[in-house]
């Protein structure tokens, strides 16, 4: 028996993986198996970024006389069922997933043109960063992200072991789910706030700037999106359109609700439908799960330290004396002010006892919340 | 002269000054004037809420004799004009503001009822959290932040300076705007965007469980504002409705284009409308001033650190031997994780060298980034 320890060193995936595609997911997974010791392939239609993303590590060039067990195929969203096409062509030994972020559409167009899909399982790691390209790609890039495999009837589970020992390789949470049934979750959670956040910051194009000195946190927030990038984006809503238009159709009818109730505020009933619409959003952002702005499990310090380097190194090395553990910590300060905040998550126990012996030792507490 | 530090503690703000509504806002300013030595009354139609207030740090009980030079009328949107105006009778010597985040409305109000409006000053910090009242409050929540002053017409240069001290004592950027351009872009970058979170988050309350697994940090970051108190909102979306239905119903013209273009790929242009909706997010987004998600000042460097006490002080301890100033700082880990990941932002010119430094230290660096 390993221990966690050794499972977390040791790759549970077995021989070569080839992977095609080095943008910043391809050159994650190569960086992510590399660190764990695999021989991993990589594979670009561009000479260019090929050579890029085995300088930064991720990966070496094919030989002729390789034979991958695996192959992941990291192209954009149009190209995928050709090349997973392709791949089970040339390397008929290989199981082959891909990692688009639309899975009904891939599978439909390999059946169509009498691919072996018996060798093939999508796959989606709900991973990303707003910028692209393996010069962005990070080892640790699917750490703790949850990874749907869509493997449709018929694939034997020796083979959907194979994907989930990948998944887990690098670090993220295999989940099953039917293709249907993740292309209706992504358009729900991904696409439609995706094509929101666009619709919401064009209207900044023609705003004067004086207007745009007042925004705040959160216009930045709704709108961080809205800086991904179009091309990938207009091929993810082409090939998941029919779910986004279900989400975006239920999305205008509550927005008519809501201009009709603005524009006649006087009507029986208009204050009220604003506020149930306000309080069904209040409804919605209460069910995701887990960590969701200020981290509710935890109590939150914020201690003010001075701007001059070594003052956060101990604080923290005080904390440390006292033995209590962060769970979490961010450092806010305004350019130009001579006073920052550490933002300090701890357990809801430790709260009181820290701030007592913290103001002790003469640090100024701004602030303390369960 | 004095010195930038010693304008730093000494208060700008002369005589005594009465805040009219212990909430997250007038608490906030209660505090940070008591933090600069200012002798602040605080006043709250809740005697409880008062207690509270008052227990908190928040400024002193009323006395008969108090003679105040300025009040800050911190109450809801609603009751703003109303209470502004009793204060203006109770205290004919005084100076009356407001932090409302509505201008046009009160003012109009005012002028109805035949209030005093020549000691009106209105005003709007644009600051803020998700949680409300005087337990949510901190002296430093307006560092920075914008705060517009709506002097109308006929208000003397002397009267707008006692405004801008008491911003200024708040850490605050006075920002002078008639009432309308005000009310125009906080419909645009805070309202319009309260609304369209509200409408989004309100489409997660019927999702299955299993897709709401699959959210991200896009769909927190677009749906976080969705949080906000209902009450609040109705007020605000209310007295401010004839310019946020304006931003809305563009969004709308948008919306409808986005979903007619994904209903029909195969029309003429219908991959090029959707093109150039993304190319106009990203358009917008770019226009907003300063930090926004990753700041493009600074370099991050990412470190692996152990997720034991003292590790991530040890790790700044060793950034301040060698000099380098951190900018931000940022821990992240996932529940159970043994391992964090410590984004530190620096100056550029730093990057290399701190890189370089640290592995030589034996700490493992999981990206750097300029």
């Amino acid at each position: 028996m390993s221990t966690v320890d050794e499972q977390q060193v040791t790759a549970r995936t077995v021989g070569s993986v080839r992977v095609v595609g080095a943008g910043l997911l391809g050159a994650s997974v190569a960086l992510g198996l590399m660190a764990k010791g695999v021989d991993v392939i990589v594979h670009d239609a561009s000479p260019s970024n090929l050579r890029l993303a085995i300088d930064y590590g991720a990966g070496r060039a094919a030989h002729a006389t390789d034979s991958p067990a695996l192959i992941v195929v990291a192209v954009p969203p149009d190209l995928t069922a050709e090349v997973v096409a392709q791949e089970l062509k040339a390397y008929p030994d290989a199981l082959v997933t891909d990692v688009a972020s639309v899975k009904v559409a891939p599978l439909a167009e390999l059946r169509v043109v009498g691919a072996d899909v018996s060798r093939y399982i999508g796959s989606h790691p709900l991973a990303g960063r707003e910028r692209g390209g393996a010069i962005s790609a990070r080892a640790d890039l699917f750490i703790g992200r949850p990874w749907v495999i869509t493997a449709h009837a018929g694939i034997p589970a020796a083979q959907i072991a194979v994907i989930e020992h990948l998944v887990l390789d690098l670090g993220a949470v295999p989940v099953a789910m039917s293709a249907e049934d993740h292309d209706r979750a992504v358009a729900l959670v991904s696409h439609a706030p995706q094509a929101i956040s666009t619709l919401l910051a064009r209207r900044l194009v023609d705003a004067n700037p004086g207007s745009l000195e007042l925004a705040g946190q959160g216009l930045r927030d709704t709108t961080r999106i809205a800086a991904s990038a179009p091309e990938l984006w207009v091929q993810i809503m082409g090939a998941n359109s029919q779910y986004i238009i279900e989400v975006l159709r239920d999305f205008r009818t509550d927005l008519d609700v809501m201009i009709h109730a603005l524009s006649d505020q006087e009507a029986r009933g208009a204050r009220k439908s604003l506020a149930q619409i306000l309080a069904g959003g209040n409804n919605g952002v209460s069910r995701l799960p887990g960590k969701h702005g200020q981290d509710r499990r935890f109590a939150q310090i914020v201690v003010k330290i001075d701007d001059r380097p070594g003052e956060l190194a101990r604080l923290l090395t005080e904390i440390g004396e006292l033995g209590v553990n962060m769970e979490d910590l961010r450092l806010e300060h305004s350019p130009g002010a001579q006073i920052g905040l550490a933002e300090i998550a701890v357990l809801p126990e430790a709260e009181e006892r820290l701030v007592s012996e913290l103001e002790e030792r003469g640090w100024k507490i701004a602030g303390a919340y369960q």
